[in-house]
Formats: structure tokens, C-alpha cells, sequence
């Protein structure tokens, strides 16, 4: 049994390997060292602008289950900020964002596959016949195109992280297409599952990506609830909207 | 009723009034971003130094009761590792990190009083009086210097950040030193008050930067957790350690 | 170290000094053991039917932040109906149910004091002079009288357990009254605080008595939200409610 | 958009077409109105006293990791003990209690296919070819059997709640144990499947039932805590015990 994370004593504070005093504060940004905490080495600079774009991108969408239940849960439990922001979070399950480690599983998978293409295909033509979403695509409101992907996919080509997992999602998108008979939207959660395998984040903590973005934006969210208690209005909405019927 | 944080149609979203595919992705790092969303205007050069300086400072610090819920709600809720992210984030309380909030107050109050000096001890003597710890003062470990401290207050006096709230932080410890007759140590939830105070940082919302750098760090003790089961051994280690007393 | 709770080998389970399978299961209720867990002894049977009573009154108020919160929950996170539900029960803070605790903190000390009666009076005169609300006093549906507290009442005078506690209610009322120059509502948790304190449930633990309650009452929100799908309807009438407005 | 649940005005509350204060509250017990939420009808007294067994049975089994996030969560937040008990439900998941749903998705489907028999033989073989726990079987401490189990099955029995699903657990127990060539542990949630099957509980809403049972065990958890702090303890206990090792 052995963490490899992080250890103190009374003068030092040791963050895998490196010590934190003077190796880490005020040398490194914040999206650095979340790099260096789950890869185990600090990014390169292409790295992190792809990094902090994926996270910039999904940080504040207004209002949705996550910022609602942030919401509500500020109003009923007003000094303890975390609890309502934690709540909250727990919302980036696999209904939202968490469609990003979904469509990575796949890029990682067909990218490892011996013909990527008909991967691709095969896994298209398998949803469409028992009527699932392929994790990633279609998008509620962004129709027929979701406008942060190709800003996202940009920034990956600026920075030279677009040469693996980038065409495994252009090849998934065409078969996707193709087995719906018209175009379905590669969503923010798809192009971000190929810009965070570009840079090297395992499939099982990239959910937690959306999490610290998410974090972000809760906070506004609290702040904004403190002067608007937006919740009274939201359960008087709810209510009304959502009337009682004799079973 | 209205949110000023975000909104989207088919094409765009805006968040609080700029664009974010255009304006934002790409543009701004996720630590700009957050000072953007909870103080309303882009931050100067110096104010993210100083913010990615405090964030990187609290995102991991080992073992504790928030990476031990974490790990924990890990190991029984595997495939949903945003459960136990935001579970490990409801204990940065009153206890922990929180202790930000209650020192930022101080701070606050005390710069705006009419004799901070005089302040400062009436406040440290009542503690001392009540048995109180003043908050961002103590800690378990770093004893009798937090190291993280002096190196934030340098990484403030670097950016030009170090003139009201700083100054009322060394007030304050001089005049807690003098109530208890020793040193005690200011500690890095301290530091941080009075470094997030400087950068405007609303005191009811600053606990929530440390959620957001602690969510960092908990993102590495998933990845770590999923490997080590680190989880069992916590459990086997209290059942051993907390045998049962017949009442 | 100890734990006095329970402890288990191979062939039992002991729960606080008494064998789980021979003992307990099939031979008391629910309710019964509840009562046990937190007092440390079996209830008699009056006992029982208030602490009955109270839980059967907290199980179910339809559409609250609670419900809300384990709706939304329940839609993000579909597979893990414990996440909805423990979110949910977070939201019974210092806000809703758990103004139950602040009444039994009054009560128990008004009934220790010398002179209960200049007690209550005191205590409401200055929560009017500072705009405070007395906790159990008030409801935002049941005007003027909530209907649930007559009826709880009545439930402790039959069980012979209105002896101490639900005068001091009757004093506080009388006192709450005075001081607001017009009726104001004795609501449920006011009433269950008056109850709980009369069989002997301690106040620090008295609001995981709404818990446990609140608990049951969920489980039937979960199972109607997983065919109403309820929580989009909720997020469609906030985005429609609470519009955006430009900063 | 309707709600069959619970509504209410100023004098009086309904709950599933109920009056609460003249029909539920001191006519039911608490266990009565959990049934009558889940199912739809008041239960008869054999089902009462099935399930008041069920929820007896799962209430308090020590340490676990459900009591310590309690306990960590306890300590952290100390003012809001419905944020220690909500996060401690939630460790109720796939991995623990949570196997209840399983055995019971098994139990229905084979109570249902036309040849039960074949239908237990065939999965207890197939999960023994990939590695897999029947869910419902083995226990990390009651072994050879799970003292628990028996003592169920009897209340079924007497009960006359033991005709079709308690069968089909006997018949899948057979085939778990000519399939692995030894005797495996019916444990305690297998046994509660069948039972909670038998009165009736929907499978989709079944774990749920333990989360109400374990909602009592945490309000006696959260009361030691409040006393001997053990939650300090096991943080001592987890870094003494997981070393840190440079990676």
C-alpha cells in the first residue's frame, strides 16, 4: 500500500516528487499542475492551450441540472457553499458530460483497430440499429452544428495535437452520418474526447476534466444565487408547472 | 428574475455578455476565465499570477479527510467517478480550507476599521479569551512556520498585490503572537485570504476557489484510487484500529 | 477508540450489545430499532407511536428542493438512485427541516431555566426586535394554522408524552404571539421538535430523525421521476423563467 | 406533466390521494407509509412484517465504507449532519447493497422464463466462465453462510411470502454452488431480493429501500462521532498506513 502522490512534514510539502514551496507555487498555472497530477509530468505548452481550451470550453453553459441543483442546494444549505457546488457536480454524469468518456473509449479503441474506418462503421451501423446515441454527437440545442467543435478542433491543429485521435473522430462522424442518412452534430463532449486523448489524459479520470471546468462555473452560479435566490423561483415554477394529479 | 451568467441559442453562447467560441475558447486560460466568471471582468497579468499561485497551492496536500471520502466513494461507486469528487469537496467546511473564508472576513473588517492595529488585538485577545482559534492561524503539522506562507506573501509583493489586505494579515499576527505569548503559525488558508482579498475576490464566494483547486487534486486520487484500492485498506485499517466496546 | 455500535465475525452481528438475527429481525420494527441506534435503549410503546407519528409527517410534501434536487439527480445519474437520493436529503439544512433542531435547542433550555415562561418571552421579544424568525414558527403554505401540529399534538397527549416539552411549546407559542401582535403558525417541525425531546431523542441528532423520514419520501420521487422525467420539464421552465440578461 | 405524489394547501396535505393528518399520521407506521409510497396501496401486516425485517436487517453493520464517509463528513461539516448522512448513502452503490438490485433483476427474469431451472443453471455457469460474482452471493465475513439469510427466509415463511421468488433463489443458489464446485454464501442482499420481491417493491426503486434502512444506522454513526471523534483517528490511521512512496 503506497500513495505516489503527496506527502508533508513539518517544513516541506512533497507533490510527486516535486516540492511544492519551490518547485511548484507561482512557477506553474493551475491547468499545469492538474496536467502534471493526473499524466505525472508537467505538459508541454501545446499541451497546456489545449488544455485549458477543453476546460475554458465546458466551464459555464447556463443553466442546466448541474447549475440547478447548485442552486437549489445554496438555498437550503446557505453557509456551506461546497456542499451546493459538490451536489452539483455530481450532476456531470454519464447523461452529460460524462458522453465524453464514452466517445473516448471509442476514439482510443478504433484508434487501435486494425481498419479505423470500418471501426467506425461497424460501431454506427450498431447504434442506429438499436437506436442509441454514439457518445458525443447530437447536441440539444446546437443544431445542425455545435459551434465550440470545430474552435476546439482549431486549436488542436495549432498546436499540433491533431495527428491520431482528431481523424479517429472525422472518420466516426462520417460513419455516423452515413448510417443516419443525414448529418448528426459532433458535440463539444466529442471534440474535447479527441483534443484530451491528443495530450495524453487516461480514459478513466477524464470525466474529472469536466468536474474541475464545472467547478469553475458553479462558483459563479453560488455568487449569482446569494443575491437572486433564484431557487424560490425555480420551486414555485416547478409547482406550478408540475401539478399535483390523483392517482 | 434573471441570470446574468449564460445563455445559448442553436449558433452561440454567451457568457456574461462575451462570446464564447470567438471571445474565450482559446484566448483566455481556465484560471482568467474563473476570476472572469466570479469577479465580472478579465483579470490584469498579476491578478492570475496571483490566483494560479493560490489555486496550485491548496490542490493537494495528501491524505485527508477529503481525499479520504474520495477514495472511499471511489471504490463503491466505481463508474462514477464524479460522485466521489464532489462527496471529497463537501468536507472543504468550516473545518478545513473554509477557514479562508473566516480569516478573509477579518481581514475585510479589520481594513476598514478606524485603528486596524487596535482591531487586530481586541480580536486576537477575545479569541484567546474564548479559547478560539483564529481562523488561518495553527496547523496540525507545519509547525512553527507554514512553509507555503512566506512564499505566497513574496509571489504578492512580486505582482503588486501586497498593499491593504497583506499588511492587515501581518497586523493581525503580531497581534495573535502577543495574546498567546508565542509565535503561532499563519498558515496557507491565511496567506491565501489575504492574497485573494488583494485580486478582489468576494469573501462569500473565496471558499469556492478552494474547491475548485482541491477538485484538481482529487482527479489524482481517482486515477490512483482505481489502481491501489487504496479504499479496502482505509476500511480494514479503522475496523482494526476502532474496535467495538459492548455499551 | 471504540466504537459501541456494532461489530460482526463469521457467524453474527452484534448491534449495540444485542444479536442482530436473533434478537432483532422479525421482532421489531423499523422504527423501533431507530429509536435504539440513537437513544440506547428499545422504545416502550407510546414511544414508539410518537416517534411514528413524527416520521410519517416528514415522509412526503411534494415538490421541495429536496424533491427537486433528487429529480434532477435521478435524470443526470439514472443508474445510481442512492446519489439522487443522498443529494436530496442534503437539502434538508438549517433552512427547511432542520429548523426542527433550532426549536428543540429552545424548548430544552427553556425548560431548564427558572422561570420558562419570562424565558420564552425574552427569547421571541428579541427575535421581533432583530427581524429573526423563532425556529418552528412560520409556514409559507399553512396559514394560519398548520394542520399537521393539532393532530401531533393530540398523538402526544394520548401516548401520555405532553408533559414537559409541548407546554413549553404552548409557553413559546403564547410568547411568539405576543411579541408579532397576531397569530403565527406552531408549524410540523415545531411540533416534532416538541415530541422528539418528549421520548428522549437528543437534539444534536434530532434532525436525522426528518432524514430518515425525508428518505422514504424519495424513494417515491425517484420511481415517478424514472417514467414522468420530470427534471427536463424543470430545467425547461427555468430556462424559460429565468431569462439571461446582458451584464 | 403530473405529479401522483403529494400537494398541499393551507389546511390540509394529500399524499397519493390521502388526507395525511386524518388518514396517515398516527394511524400508520412508518414502514406502512414506505410501502404505500413505492407500491401504491397500504401493505397487509405479513408484508409489513417482511419488510420492517428487510430494513431491520440492513440498518447498522459496523465500519463500513458508508459509516466512515459518514464519519469523515461528520467531522468536517459539523453543523449540517444531513451532509454527513447524504454522503454516506450514496457509498450504497453498485458495489455494496446495491447487489440487492441485481439478484433481484435475476430473480424476476428467472421467475419468469419457462424454465427457471435452466435459466439459473445457465447464468450461475456463464458467470463463472468470466470471473463474475452472482450478485446476491459470497461474503467478505460471514462464510461458510451468511447467519442473516435463514433468519429471513423463516419471516418469509411464516409470513406466507415465500412462493415464487424465495423458490427461485433456492434454485439459483444450486446452480451458484454446482457451478463453482463448493457452497457459496447466499448473503444477506440475495435473501432480501427475494423478499422485497415477494411484497411487491418495484426492482428499479429496491435499492432504495436499503438506503432508508442504512439512513437510520447513519443517525446512530453521526452521534458517536459527535463524541469521539474517530474520524481524526482514521485519517492518523490512513497515513501511517498508506505511506507515500516517490513515484
Amino acid at each position: 500500500m503506497r500513495t505516489h502522490i503527496a506527502t508533508s512534514d513539518a517544513t516541506s510539502i512533497t507533490v510527486r516528487g516535486r516540492d511544492l514551496v519551490n518547485d511548484l507555487i507561482g512557477r506553474h498555472s493551475f491547468t499545469e499542475i492538474l496536467y502534471f497530477l493526473v499524466v505525472g509530468r508537467m505538459p508541454e505548452p501545446p499541451e497546456t492551450r489545449v488544455l485549458d481550451a477543453c476546460l475554458v470550453t465546458l466551464m459555464e453553459h447556463g443553466l442546466n441540472p448541474a447549475t440547478l441543483v447548485t442552486r437549489l442546494m445554496a438555498d437550503s444549505v446557505p453557509d456551506q457553499i461546497q456542499v451546493a457546488m459538490g451536489a452539483g457536480l455530481m450532476a456531470i454524469g454519464d447523461v452529460f458530460a460524462g458522453t465524453m468518456e464514452g466517445c473516448a473509449r471509442i476514439l482510443a479503441e478504433g484508434a487501435q483497430s486494425a481498419d479505423p474506418a470500418r471501426y467506425c462503421t461497424d460501431l454506427a451501423k450498431q447504434a442506429r440499429a438499436t437506436k442509441q446515441i454514439v457518445p458525443g454527437f447530437g447536441h440539444r440545442t446546437h443544431k445542425p452544428d455545435d459551434p465550440r467543435t470545430p474552435r476546439l478542433l482549431a486549436i488542436a491543429a495549432e498546436n499540433g495535437r491533431d495527428q491520431r485521435f482528431v481523424p479517429m473522430l472525422h472518420l466516426l462522424s462520417q460513419a455516423v452520418d452515413s448510417a443516419a442518412g443525414r448529418h448528426i452534430t459532433v458535440n463539444a463532449t466529442g471534440a474535447i474526447a479527441a483534443l484530451l486523448l491528443e495530450i495524453g489524459i487516461p480514459v478513466p479520470v477524464m470525466r474529472a476534466m469536466a468536474v474541475v471546468s464545472r467547478a469553475g462555473g458553479l462558483a459563479g452560479h453560488v455568487l449569482e444565487e446569494q443575491s437572486t435566490h433564484s431557487a424560490r423561483h425555480v420551486w414555485d415554477l416547478a409547482r406550478q408547472g408540475i401539478p399535483y394529479e390523483n392517482p
